[in-house]
């Protein structure tokens, strides 16, 4: 039976506060192998979907992974797509922005990722960062270049969510379908996960005291990110709140809500046509 | 005495009817060595202004040329933007589209091409070719892959303006001024221009026989351009018809309209403060 990820998602013109949704459900499994066994599944059935839209070239697919540090982005992007093939699927994770891209409009260093028909782009954090972290630390804003009288306190959020409005309101319209995921983890749980990172050496390289630093920011996080999921949800480019505590279940949601998105698309091996099979048979005929 | 550039704009929310707009205006020279003077005065100025520009990295300032073939946006181009330094301009010309950027919406090859603050970007043609030539030819839309549901005849022109519109007030509201210059030919100028490529060795290069098909298009053309400069002309991204009869008024007049566009843009040096003067007083003492 499939998960049902309806209430997982945020429905447009809907408030979301963040502090009412939960971190945890109840296990998807029954045990470890149970897990494994149904993550194997959701990803046979995700590769398939995805040769499918690969061949159909009907529609393009992008998922932006959101979430605090450590909610488990890069580990459901590995898990979750790695059965797929890879000339179809395309992962960019967005980090500090370069000078380059800070010249530039806040929307354009993603827009230049975006997926083309018949791709998978993934992206890992995105141009929501601009909605978030700049957010919080609004110093940034004058770091980032912009100029003084472009910074309007009270309007640049607001301006900012219509922006990135338009920008998904056309991409849907021209043939790109948008997913977006927010990995939903609790404060505790990511204490735990940063101690696990100090502790293990093939983790350690992941933490630094920025992560330490950003944690104290924790409930203004939760408050811009309610805020920017309000705003942006949208029928054609919904939001999902998905519990993150637990990161088998989390992959296990978050498989489904890609494999419902893709089954929803209309997508169909190009037709075979009379004209084509004479063709095919002409082939045929000249390999002899 | 500067050229009035004022009735060449294109207001916010008019109907422009291209039919009744001129195609040729009093020459605004006396003699060719006066318009030489007058167009050198003026690139010298432009070439001032974008250092300015360039050193203040306040804004970005894109141009969109377009026209009819032979209007004269290459000719524009070439002896308005030779006297600027090339570091702080780029030109882009966008021709048939890659089967890459067929691949993705309509605004994906040229965004990437934005220009950055402090730049001045150029767009010899630009994602207005999507309302235009396509218009006129719309079997290129199914040509360019776009899946027939999402090509609704009655509405697909408007979402397209509307797409432009966002992107444009995105832009603005990012540091992006935007200028629009459409060339305004006659039919009899254009045949003119086209028997003299024909004839000159070193421009006939230029000349193919899709030149004489679109121009079987004329009317539906400047029906089409009629529609989208009413539709897309802002006051933060105004169109300008410029007659373009006569190539050295073109030239002055477009010359001009950067001229207004770049001095209402506010410009300075970055400041000197007391501390920076130090600075530099310590460097000088440093290099004795």
């Amino acid at each position: 039976m499939s998960i049902k990820t309806a209430s997982f998602r945020v429905e447009a013109r809907t408030q979301v506060d963040l502090t009412d949704r939960p971190t945890t459900v109840e296990p998807l499994y029954k045990s470890q192998k149970n897990y494994r066994k149904k993550l194997r599944k959701h990803v046979k059935k995700l590769s398939a979907l995805q040769r499918l839209h690969y061949a159909s070239d009907h529609r393009a697919l992008l998922v932006i992974f959101q979430g605090m540090d450590a909610a488990g982005k890069d580990g459901a992007i590995r898990h979750v797509m790695s059965g797929i093939n890879p000339q179809g699927c395309q992962v960019f994770s967005f980090k500090q922005p370069t000078t380059e891209e800070l010249d530039h409009d806040f929307l354009w260093r993603t827009s230049r990722c975006l997926p083309e028909r018949g791709r998978i782009g993934i992206f890992n954090r995105s141009y929501y960062e601009d909605v978030l972290i700049t957010r919080v630390h609004p110093e940034m804003l004058h770091g980032h270049g912009l100029p003084d009288d472009l910074i309007d306190d009270k309007k640049i959020w607001q301006q900012r969510y219509r922006s990135i409005e338009d920008l998904e309101r056309h991409l849907h319209r021209n043939g790109t379908q948008i997913v977006k995921i927010f990995l939903h983890l609790s404060k505790g749980e990511q204490a735990k996960r940063f101690r696990a990172r100090i502790d293990a050496p093939d983790k350690n390289w992941k933490f630094s005291l920025a992560d330490i630093h950003e944690r104290s920011y924790w409930d203004t996080y939760q408050g811009v990110y309610s805020d920017a999921l309000s705003a942006t949800s949208s029928q054609h480019a919904p939001w999902y709140v998905v519990p993150a505590d637990n990161k088998h279940n989390a992959r296990l949601i978050v498989s489904q809500i890609l494999l419902d998105t893709l089954s929803e698309l209309k997508m169909a091996y190009p037709e075979t046509t009379d004209k084509r099979h004479h063709e095919l048979e002409s082939f045929r005929h000249q390999l002899r």
